[in-house]
């Protein structure tokens, strides 16, 4: 088999014709992820259980097609993009709840089912998902596990890695295998442990067992004001020093405030120069006497005002600019490119002075969004494609951030992934060594190459094209995700 | 090199003359760990340093002797025992904190530093580490790494691999490469998390870097008093079914509160049918608020009686039950052989009645004691090993114990892992393929076959040498843990 068309007939007999894509105007949509690169699959296939998934990597593995794992798109580091073309697998078609125990705290759903609809069947129960990745209405448990996602109610719960039980997956081999069990520790080898976070590129979970969590009897949000990016800084650390572990602590700067607030409307002080979105649940007594603690921290920290939700739709208010306030950066600027690094919360002044200055020197808007709590920052580079260089001078600024970052002490990612975008990168962390045995994790699942090619490791031959054709940043949408 | 002389003399060029065993007497406390299985090694070397171990493991490689690394020896099952003799890698000498970092809450420390050493040190800065196994005294943190070891206080804040952020390790290979990183989520594909509970199979962890967690500014300690096992079990359920999350819930029944309670004197009841030691924690409210609904919810299973520890001394002798419980059990058998299942919370009431009837069936004595909460049980098999036929008894109505718990939808290990003792069990849980994903998870750390060789994974050839050496279960001291 060597066509396109031969390679479209025999996914069809595997998945039915209308759950096989292949006219250019159906790939369109799957070429990019929500990062900057873009590249169109030769076909999309939505298989309907592990074993269609399993007959279409076997099929593409003979024919030595590249396969391309999809959940919902929102990725934030090129790990869906179909570098080498080839056929992306995308898991739209499995998202059932195959089982929802209240007793025992756990449920299986299907990798395709979205984050947020998760929590809603769990929240009926009394229960919820711990990871809320901000894409969280529209990105799916599958793509979760692939990235290990956090979100803002990570800090004191952990990321996806700290929720997910087993999986059963279809390895880079195509075989059906099961990773970990339904308890909370692994018998044996924690497979599962590294299958989580491997970007798409072991396997595909075909269903994935998670832990839910109760839901907190009570919640308290506190807005705090601060003149300064330092003043907010020093809060975070300050709250966590005096042994405080909020649910959420999310710093947003001047500019990110400035857009939210113009698009959003979330009552944000427009001319604030940070604030921090700090949240305490529990008991009633609980959350209540840790807000008032953690008021105080602000205020002796030299926050302007502190402002409490007074009810769920406040709460909620708050809670959107913080959600959307990636996708309102469109509102000042034509394109925005959005960086994921990790420093250790001590470090988070003198980075994000760093930061600064880098925007300085390249002649660049830097807008900065982040769960401050885990020091996961997410500086924005605003620009604008048209100007002649400035796409090549974001990507130099990038770099130096995330060079800042590992110079701190801190890592290339804290949610979002390497992809494709960040492998470059690897070598500041990493020795050849290091890499070498990461590959031969590979090898364990099977992938000799071409299961999510260009993915995390730095690439060898065969993965330049992609890199020669983006010529220019695609401009990011109102509507994308942090 | 061929002869032992040879390799004690290398050895010894390596790690100089007074940190290598070599002579029976001083190697007779290597032969075993906390289980029955023994077999004496060539020799045990103590290095002082990832450059010193790496050289002794490349060294063995060499000469195709096998290696066995070792904590403080107190896993239970079977771990650190030099199956095919060779080199015991001791990580006694390896016991510095290098650092402890109470801003951002992370230590980095020696594998071979004692578990309790560890939180000591972090609280003067009111920190701790939250892994704690019944053995913490004596048990390594690197220990507490290979075994992805538990505590009663893993309930609410999850066991090791949540707690550790990065490793130095020296690879089966003899290479010395870091997993991991110091913040929370790792960079690329997370080997910290498939080294985590390999138990000694991939490697030796050198350094170590945890996170630490404020301690509770409040504490309240209950235990409560029930008639049967059952009535205890229910009240597991109704506590987390109510959304409560204690920081432990352990069980003890009537056998091992007898045997508590005459060898200990800590207090218990000792004509009760079962008990539940249940610790909530938090700021002073929120500890007693939950007790009062914890308090509520014994009665309403049919408690006769819950106690409040009203000091810390009263704590400390409640818990001093809980911890020297299976030691105690030395007061009512002379022999004891402890296994370690999981079952889902909502079967332990079945599970329990199978152990029961099981122990009936085999005409043997069981004792319980347990992480209730995380539904990780530990049945212990009292028998006298001078008794004809007793110990082939106990290993049979061990394997359906274990069968019992996989039956229910459990695992085979919640915390000792699976060592020498249990891998005959694996293939009850996987097939054929599966262990073969998990056996070339061996190769990426270059374990080619001689690295502790015999554990974890169904064994091969070369194996049986030991299994026919097990001519009877060795007697486990009152000093042993669980």
């Amino acid at each position: 088999m060597t066509t396109r068309r031969e390679l479209v007939a025999a996914l069809q007999e595997i998945a039915g014709p209308r759950n096989v894509l292949w006219r250019r105007e159906d790939l369109l949509v799957y070429e990019f992820d929500g990062t900057v690169e873009t590249q169109m699959p030769d076909a999309v296939v939505l298989p309907a259980n592990a074993e269609e998934t399993a007959r279409v990597v076997q099929l593409c593995n003979r024919a030595r097609v590249p396969v391309t794992p999809r959940g919902a798109g929102t990725g934030l580091s090129g790990g869906a993009v179909p570098t080498r073309r080839g056929v992306v697998i995308a898991t739209a078609r499995m998202r059932e709840i195959f089982e929802l125990d209240p007793v025992n705290q756990v449920a299986m759903v299907g990798p395709g089912l979205a984050n947020i609809q998760l929590s809603e069947a769990a929240a009926v129960h009394g229960l919820f998902f711990a990871p809320d990745p901000s894409s969280q209405k529209a990105c799916t448990i599958g793509g979760n596990v692939a990235e290990n996602a956090g979100g803002p109610h990570c800090l004191a719960l952990g990321v996806t890695q700290n929720h997910v039980l087993g999986l059963e997956v279809v390895t880079a081999a195509g075989e059906i295998t099961w990773l970990g069990v339904r308890t909370q520790e692994p018998t044996g080898y924690d497979l599962r442990g590294a299958f989580i976070g491997s970007e798409g590129t072991l396997g595909i979970a075909t269903r994935v067992v998670v832990r839910l969590l109760p839901l907190p009897p009570s919640v308290v949000t506190l807005l705090a004001i601060f003149d300064s990016l330092e003043q907010a800084s020093e809060t975070v650390s300050a709250i966590i020093g005096a042994g405080m572990v909020p649910a959420a602590l999310e710093m947003m700067d001047r500019l990110t405030i400035k857009a939210a607030e113009a698009g959003l409307k979330c009552g944000y002080p427009p001319d604030a120069g940070a604030v921090l979105l700090i949240e305490l649940d529990g008991i009633a007594e609980l959350a209540s006497e840790q807000a008032a603690r953690a008021r105080e921290a602000c205020f002796a920290c030299g926050a302007t005002g502190v402002r409490v939700a007074r009810d769920p739709a406040e709460r909620a208010d708050l809670w959107r600019g913080r959600k959307h306030a990636i996708g309102a950066l469109g509102h000042i600027a034509p394109n925005y490119y959005i960086l994921d690094g990790v420093v250790p919360r001590s470090r988070l002044v003198d980075v994000m002075a760093r930061v600064t200055a880098i925007g300085a020197e390249y002649g660049l808007a830097i807008a900065n969004v982040f769960h401050a709590g885990d020091g996961n920052l997410h500086p924005c580079i605003l620009f604008d494609s048209r100007e002649p260089g400035a796409t090549e001078r974001v990507l130099k600024a990038g770099g130096a951030i995330m060079q800042a970052c590992v110079d701190a002490g801190g890592a290339l990612s804290g949610e979002h992934g390497i992809g494709y975008e960040k492998q470059r990168y690897m070598r500041w962390l990493y020795n050849d060594d290091d890499l070498e045995n990461m590959g031969r994790l590979r090898g364990v699942f099977g992938n000799a190459g071409d299961f999510n090619p260009c993915k995390v490791l730095p690439s060898g031959a065969g993965c330049g094209e992609l890199a020669r054709q983006q010529a220019a940043l695609r401009a990011a949408g109102p509507d994308a995700y942090v």
